[in-house]
């Protein structure tokens, strides 16, 4: 199980490696992205800064970034679109915290605990409004185009796990479709841009979307998992969320797929009534089960598709550094 | 005061008058926005469809055909931009809804309410993200820029009204501030939209812009007044939220400018504290002062300087209706 959660020095002295090659492109996106968030007023201002303080490892721009290197070269586009796909997973970032009652994220508090939902609602607006006028400002309408259609899916699918919630006879098809929109869309435009915008060709350009996608796939997994196994202190996180929300992901639609009808039985009376004490009991039907096991390997069979798209660039750090992170995928948390 | 709420008969004319003009176009823009909003899946199809019952008079769709007319011709751009206004309109209203926690809009119950917050903050995603997506099938980025710019500006207005939620010292020009950023701006895009794509000139577009932005302050302090004298029956909205909300709108701030020192005291008393009783008693000092006269002026004043914007515009049915427009803006609520 180690494995699972831990590893994260690699992880790291990857991140590391990409540090050293994007590392003024990066700070050129941060600045990109701050540029566009600059308000007339104190409050907004305020908000916006605390957000900074929660934002993540930059998985988004750097899959863009390394895209682009791996099949040309970084441009400004690149640079301006790395900027406007980390606005809009901001965006579902602060939503998520108001749809999840979240209090903590990133071991910061949230913006709806820190002021309220009102504000966590607006401020997602304005970060995706601002995405949308950074984006045009690139010459083509391309970009638009292929942001609001990845966008369009992302909110489909978290629309469809609201709907979801509570269904305890979610499928693994529907749960794959729901990250597919909801996760695995945003990585794939990501590397789609990366490409496009570098002049890869159209096989290539698709090759990369699949890159993204599986990986995309494969992180959520690997992120639903977490919130299984996991613990705070670690992730920096609320955990134990998913249950509480009723929401079913992979470790616990296998379980129930193996169960004998009694333990399934038992095991939805559980997950209809997420205490504490009856989370604790599910968490031994899990252990005594190969749910876990079952749904790292799919994690780790979507993050070999991944790796296997690359097959035909040619050689570069950039390659390099974009198939290890398929090793990392499933081991922690993006 | 009766002139203030009622005169619909003039209002309801002049959207015969409309819809007999931009008949077909307004069914044309219709199609367009139901095709955006088309999905795989059922639930967000079923929201959709309810959203549809309790959308409004299209005054958006119909601010940019209008002036497209007044300054050429409405072509393809104009019908498919009419449908990502109003798609942006729709988004902002969903979310309002969550933010004031409305039940009822127009009669209808709203998505808060029929379904959840999570819902409703997720369809509004939606419609943001189609809005874009729709607009960036254009062929030039300056449609996708223009707008991503007004709804960064109503977004940054939304906020910093949230903010100052309960400011019982809020002033006339931070209240102006406020609702040209969350409601003039919109309409100002949708003139200035409506005169670019019709060729017009850079003296027209900026004028035909200004017309836009006074007419939406005059509609909102219109709306704010409303919210204080209104019936629910009416209105088909939830009224007296903007009290519950301790919003300040214009006729309370003026209230309080021209209340004695004693006076002022009770009334901030009463404002803290917006019980219905309490309400009831508010309602008697706005009664005893000029605050709903002073309001309706001001209402007016922007409503003539828009009408003024228009002067340059040769004569047009479509001019004629503008100026008309401007006449109802402080006679109901749109």
């Amino acid at each position: 199980m180690k494995d699972v959660v831990a590893g994260s020095t690699g992880a790291s002295g990857l991140l590391g490696q990409i540090d050293e090659l994007f590392g003024d492109d990066l700070v050129r996106v941060e600045q990109i992205f701050a540029e566009e968030l600059k308000s007339w007023h104190p409050f907004v201002n305020d908000v916006l800064g605390h957000m900074t303080r929660f934002r993540g490892k930059r998985l988004r721009p750097i899959l863009l970034l390394l895209s682009a290197k791996a099949c040309g070269a970084v441009t400004h586009d690149h640079l301006v679109l790395s900027a406007v796909v980390e606005m809009i997973h901001t965006a579902t970032l602060v939503h998520d915290d108001v749809l999840d009652d979240a209090e903590i994220r990133r071991h910061v508090a949230t913006i709806n605990s820190r002021w309220n939902n009102e504000t966590s609602v607006l401020l997602g607006d304005y970060l995706f409004t601002h995405a949308f006028h950074l984006a045009s400002g690139l010459e083509s309408t391309l970009a638009c185009r292929l942001i609001g259609h990845s966008t369009n899916l992302v909110c489909e699918g978290e629309l469809a796990q609201i709907h979801e919630r509570g269904n305890q006879d979610l499928t693994e098809a529907q749960y794959l479709e729901i990250i597919e929109g909801k996760t695995a869309e945003l990585c794939a435009v990501c590397c789609q841009l990366g490409a496009h915008f570098a002049d890869a060709g159209e096989a290539t350009t698709a090759a990369m979307r699949e890159y993204g996608r599986c990986l995309g796939i494969a992180f959520q997994i690997a992120d639903d998992l977490l919130d299984v196994l996991g613990n705070e202190g670690e992730t920096g996180k609320s955990l134990g969320s998913d249950l509480k929300k009723q929401k079913l992901t992979l470790p616990l639609i296998r379980l129930l797929d193996q169960s004998s009808p009694e333990d399934a039985t038992e095991i939805r009376r559980l997950l209809a009534d997420p205490t504490e004490p009856n989370r604790d009991k599910l968490q031994k039907f899990v252990a005594g089960s190969d749910a876990i096991e079952y749904a790292f390997a799919q994690a780790n069979e979507f993050a070999q598709t991944a790796r296997q798209q690359l097959a035909e660039l040619p050689d570069s750090v950039s390659k390099r550094l974009l198939e290890e992170i398929t090793e990392f995928a499933t081991q922690r948390s993006w």
